[in-house]
């Protein structure tokens, strides 16, 4: 059977249930409950979603036809489910607990990972307490993530997300954590701008150590280590000199320790991955667990991999999509994606130290789903994963969400918390401000599902010229995902939710979300552009003969040739 | 004529152009010379969009019938163009030059602008020269901007354009600027994090002084300031002292004089605005223009006013919208969204210091066209706007480029510099680390245009079970706005260029871009809940007697409670 006509039933009950409007279905007390679930302390409520107990019965049934539960069994027991690439796709491993058994290629990976741990606890520790220091005897203090894309994203998401908590506070003391990503020299300026190079660290993280972004940045950042130094009269005679001074100011997360080491990075200094963690899940290996590990300590990030860990086992032992967190969120998803055909989805974290958690959505979903043929190469006859969008609550009331709740429909998706990580009660104020913020957070879930109607307009004698100006259609989906506080367990499991649900979403539309095979072409073409370049450092007019560029690229080339 | 019917010879037009592949559109030069337009050496590249000049001449019919002119012209002429509030839309009279005549209700508002600018002028250079100084006569060296929406989001987006820039590092030597948006008491833990209180002035930007958020955050630093200086031996011994506080270290934009007053803040620390100027437009006004003055200096920021400035004079002067890049960027706009019916799109550009463009443009485009109803209130047949989404190239290349390549369809929009601000020329390298960063910028374009064939990929020897992944089909449509570099002036015309786009496309969809009606609900919604949790200050049990909620609601506000 297709996938398509796996879905026949769910579209024909859509078709009948989207004739309620959800302000009716809301008003269903026994509906209601079926549809909020809880999971360790985490709410998730599916009741402003369109649908009923029913349709998640009808889900459940796809879930099973489609062989999700056996996606899931595959990708926990280290089978290579990345079909294209040969891999296994292990990152439930990195987070698995000591003793604990995972087997791929006839290893226990769960071993390794921990071997890889301990160095990073001990060498974290050696860089916090000043036992390691930089080339002049100095406390490394600051740290410089170099990496792009998953080696960037998901860090700067998780040090955002904790760096007000309390305890992070006094576990960062004076410390710093900056991120280098672009190849834009601007970044460059900005992440090393006033760190005084004898406290500073760099962290290169790149799997093959051969990423282009990440490579140039990693010389500049050499050069200006050696530049600095020179300022301060510490000057490097020799390649040997120079190399003493990278393995005293950079470290690296790789698996190429043979350049690592040409590039003055000693193997002690090097911490290592598998293939089979994806660039876009590496914040759970050295690549993130190092950098924030220097930066909170150890046994704080520990927290982070049991959060994870703990919605990894909730995942794996599930029998049924009812109750179970990941699953919910996955068949929902894809119920408003593929049954609806809406074609975004706004996630909206009432939580400013969320800023940085939907860039990180983004790279995790949409380079994972953002496909256009099966498991087997077949183009689709359907479309795949949507444009995933937002900013933090309140903030982004007062920017887009007009156009969520007036203009095109898209399923929203609020995440909140009961408790603030930095209260705030300001004598005379009717509530807390984490509860001014939650007001908005529980109110615009049924702003967009029930609306206003004329009849309510007209009661408030609104005139007749605006009412339609005032109207609001409501029957906007949402669901809610409530946690207690925001922690480096909370942290962990709100990833491993989402990361979970974007993999299940991908067994549910029969693609391989674990290869990114449309990132290569662009790369290709800037060869040439490069070439080309290369072929101008002294020029004010462009040169084409021997070049492929069609007439238009020629003549913005020629532009910034000219203005360059 | 509806719109519709107005739109058919376009919709013709597009039936037959689909079938000829971007590729080979791109393989005629002589298409391609008349899709290239420059303006005050903006270069706006059309080739690689999915039109032939023909599609220009078709797009150009719809403007003149759609009365896209005559819009321009009213609202450069002060006309009452935002009908459901009665408001003219004026913020081109923001950056209006001196002697120039804007009248609208009788009066010329250019001088009215002046008047403030000066005032502002003379405000910042003081502050900036510790002429005015905080209560105990320190240096106001810090400012916090308390707003939310385009009182944040349009002044954090210029100063991150500028910030780098070398002009304005030396400007703002040791100044900091910081904001205070989300009423989350996280974002005001980080925005007071380290600052002297001394010297620390606050700016609460809010044109009824009654913005919720805005104003909570305003008492709480007001608060910050009473307790900090307390903290140091300064105590206030009743309100008059309170306000000699306040009035050191707190200014407004705003238009509510009296409350500003009970508040604390003298008439002379208040800087005036318009009911003519939207909140996503304040930036050009004291709202935007002060903090960014005090910042880097009243004289550099008067060129921002400059480069829009030319924008507005080049869409005034326009009779056509070949070669008029605002008009050019609306009807491409219009097109891809009205007749190729896609559904984002997304803003990519090529420069770290743009790294708040895209969140600004959220607002100023979904927030003004976000809309269901024309201006005579009747339900369109039609979406408008689209969800704008995108970070800077080339971190997004790691991120959800996949999906723009091999997903979904989604027009992309490439903005990109000529030369860097902050320049890498690192020895040994083939390329600037800025010509790098370019590289991509101009193979991406063609890399979603041509894609990969399957010929090409078998040429490559590419193996037959990995073809269909590692296709690219192409023929996806972009623009490219190539600027010599990023500087105050050209700033202002990239956000006045983006701000004439969307009113544009509001016209041609014949609706009110400039209310905002649809974040009105949730603000109501959100008083019952504040109410709610005013009367559980000290409960951990709800009681939702009297409360109107609905059941789904009440579990969750239930969980809240017995969590907070």
């Amino acid at each position: 059977m297709s996938r398509k006509e796996l879905w026949a039933n769910l579209q024909k009950h859509d078709a009948e249930l989207s004739k309620t409007h959800l302000r009716d279905l809301l008003a269903d007390k026994e509906r209601n409950k079926h549809l909020i679930f809880e999971h360790d302390n985490i709410v998730l409520d599916l009741t402003h979603e369109k649908i009923t107990d029913q349709t998640l019965n009808l889900l459940e049934e796809v879930a099973v036809k489609s062989g999700v539960y056996e996606g899931v069994k595959k990708m926990f027991s280290g089978e290579k489910i990345n079909t294209t690439e040969g891999r296994a796709v292990l990152h439930v491993a990195l987070r698995a607990q000591k003793g604990e058994k995972i087997v791929t290629d006839g290893k226990n990976v769960v071993e390794e990972v921990h071997e890889t741990l301990h160095r990073i606890e001990n060498f974290s520790n050696q860089i916090r307490s000043g036992h390691l220091k930089g080339k002049t005897g100095r406390t490394l203090k600051n740290v410089v993530v170099i990496g792009i894309g998953g080696s960037y994203l998901s860090i700067e998401f998780v040090y955002e997300a904790l760096r007000s908590h309390p305890e992070a506070v006094a576990r960062a003391q004076d410390r710093k954590l900056r991120f280098l990503a672009n190849v834009d020299p601007i970044d460059f300026s900005r992440a090393t701008e006033g760190l005084c190079v004898e406290e500073t660290l760099f962290i290169i993280n790149s799997k093959t150590f051969t990423t282009a972004e990440t490579m140039l940045n990693a010389r500049t950042c050499r050069n200006w280590l050696i530049e600095q130094y020179k300022l301060k009269g510490v000057v490097c005679k020799n390649e040997d000199e120079i190399k003493d001074l990278v393995n005293h100011h950079m470290c690296a997360a790789s698996t190429n320790l043979t350049d690592t080491s040409k590039f003055g990075i000693s193997a002690e200094k090097v911490f290592g991955f598998w293939d089979w963690v994806g660039g876009r899940y590496s914040v759970w290996s050295a690549v993130g667990i190092l950098p924030l590990s220097i930066q909170f300590g150890y046994d704080y990030m520990d927290r982070f991999l049991k959060g994870a860990h703990n919605i990894d086992t909730h995942l794996a032992k599930a029998t049924s999509i009812k109750g179970n967190l990941p699953l919910l969120l996955a068949l929902v998803g894809f119920y408003n994606t593929s049954i609806k055909n809406l074609n975004a989805r706004a996630i909206l974290p009432y939580c400013q130290a969320l800023c940085k958690f939907v860039p990180h959505v983004q790279q995790l979903d949409m380079e994972s789903n953002g496909k256009r043929v099966n498991l087997a190469g077949q183009t689709l006859d359907y479309e795949c994963t949507v444009v995933n969008f937002g900013e933090p609550g309140t903030n982004g009331q007062h920017s887009f969400y007009q156009l969520l709740h007036q203009g095109r429909i898209v399923p929203c998706e609020f995440i909140g918390f009961c408790r603030s990580q930095r209260p705030v009660v300001l004598a005379g104020e009717p509530v807390t401000s984490h509860e001014e913020l939650m007001s908005n957070f529980f109110s615009q879930p049924d702003a967009l599902a029930c609306g206003k109607t004329i009849e309510e307009l007209k009661a408030e004698k609104v005139p007749e010229n605006l009412q339609n100006h005032k109207y609001f259609p409501g029957d906007r989906p949402s669901l809610s995902l409530l946690f207690t506080e925001l922690n480096p367990y909370t942290a962990g499991q709100l990833l491993a939710l989402y990361e979970h649900r974007t993999a299940i979403e991908g067994f549910l539309w029969d693609i391989n979300s674990f290869d990114q095979w449309g990132v290569e072409l662009g790369k290709v073409l800037a060869k040439q552009v490069r070439t080309f370049f290369q072929n101008h450092q002294d020029k004010s007019t462009a040169d084409f003969s021997g070049t492929k560029f069609n007439s238009a690229t020629e003549a913005l080339l020629s532009k910034f040739v000219q203005h360059k």
